[in-house]
């Protein structure tokens, strides 16, 4: 049971006199916790990216660092398949089938977005689940959480399945099932979804169909020029507001 | 010759101890001009909106403090057959087809669009052009220059043709005549674009093609939840830092 894994943290270091990091492994699944020095009943923000903890690390770190201006802890932990976890190799042959549908000028079939996509979702989703479980009960973090960046799809069964996830921000950089569209619709909390409008890893017609499905009544749509990793700073600046207004005690 | 219509100031008062409301005619354009007190070389926003400056005033109010804690001015000008200005009389038709097609649960025709839309353009444009060249020569005023708000076809033909304007921060709220799509694609100062995902008085498939076709490298859109008159305080003010990035000397 993934719920009842302990955390153990491995190193701790403090940057810039300010902010705690704590590397952990929560079983085999190696982590990273980010908490403001000296502060209590923090609210936290799950941080999703799109596998490779070490290479992702520098935009992770500079995003845990918004996070705690706003005074938010922010955790991460590595993608299923990801960086040096098991491969999974069903999602390895699905990832490769799509490069190559995309090299060839086309689109990926719904089967190939299946077996990329739902695999990861499945694991991932109760993995976040059981880091949240052990983040919650370390006594300076309480709440409440956000869950931020890709996988979107990753992001959406989580948003629509947890309910101590109260703000998402999303970033529509990957495919999504086409079956996942109904669970869009059980999204209920605030939702701040960014597009690279040219991203080569995405359907802009998908992503902007995906953002009318979210059942949000409060959900926002940046969408910004160039491609999958052309994210403006300023981009970043205002989905870390979105977590400003609604991961605080007296939102 | 508009461009040398003389600015005539018909009232001055202070607000708040820090920022100069000044009433205006241009010819027989009624204006209001806001400034940060005791300011110099100040950046200038140019304030559009759809008519009617005595409704639309506590609005336009509030975002020309928005502009003034960046340390821009503002001014604003009655568009042409709105307010106390004479009627349109085929723009008035044009707006009651467009209503009834509306009602109807109809799209406009394309020549609906075009009657209600170009005129204005037409007018509207050389009117905020002497604006322009009236705010410019006062001696606290000195720009950058931004135009803001609606109508958007005002503000696409303007940052198509007017070299002052180095930003728009312009409103998907209105629709947009066919022949404009090529001016969108003149466009190329940065962009920020508002649009509300539901507006009743907008065709979204269209807007988001518009926003597609502006020619700029740096744009934004920027999609929330609810109606024409639904935009949220924090979509006001991204809009307003999207100013503070690009009117500053420094930028």
């Amino acid at each position: 049971m993934l719920e009842r894994t302990a955390m153990r943290f491995t190193s701790e270091r403090l940057l810039d006199d300010d902010l705690v990091e704590r590397r952990f492994e929560l079983g085999d699944i190696p982590g990273i916790l980010w908490t403001p020095v000296a502060a209590s009943a923090l609210p936290l923000v799950l941080m999703g990216h799109p596998g490779g903890l070490d290479g992702m690390y520098p935009r992770l770190l500079a995003r845990a660092r918004a996070s705690a201006d706003h005074g938010f802890a922010s955790v991460t932990i590595e993608l299923p398949g990801g960086g040096g976890r098991e491969r999974m190799p069903q999602i390895d042959e699905a990832r490769a089938d799509l490069r190559r549908a995309l090299a060839a000028g086309g689109a990926p079939t719904p089967d190939v977005i299946d077996r990329l996509v739902l695999p990861l979702v499945e694991r991932a989703v109760p993995e976040w689940q059981a880091t949240l479980d052990a983040v919650l009960a370390l006594p300076e973090v309480d709440g409440p959480v956000g869950y931020s960046g890709g996988p979107i799809a990753v992001g959406i069964r989580l948003a629509a399945v947890e309910p101590r996830i109260a703000a998402a921000g999303l970033f529509a950089g990957s495919f999504v099932p086409a079956s996942m569209f109904a669970e869009a619709r059980a999204v209920t909390i605030p939702v701040h979804v960014l597009l690279q409008w040219d991203d080569e890893g995405n359907d802009r017609a998908m992503a902007l169909d995906l953002f009318d499905a979210l059942g949000s009544e409060e959900k926002t749509l940046q969408a910004n020029m160039g491609g999958h990793r052309g994210v403006p700073a300023h981009a970043g600046e205002d989905a870390s507001r979105f977590f400003g207004r609604h991961l605080t005690r007296e939102a």
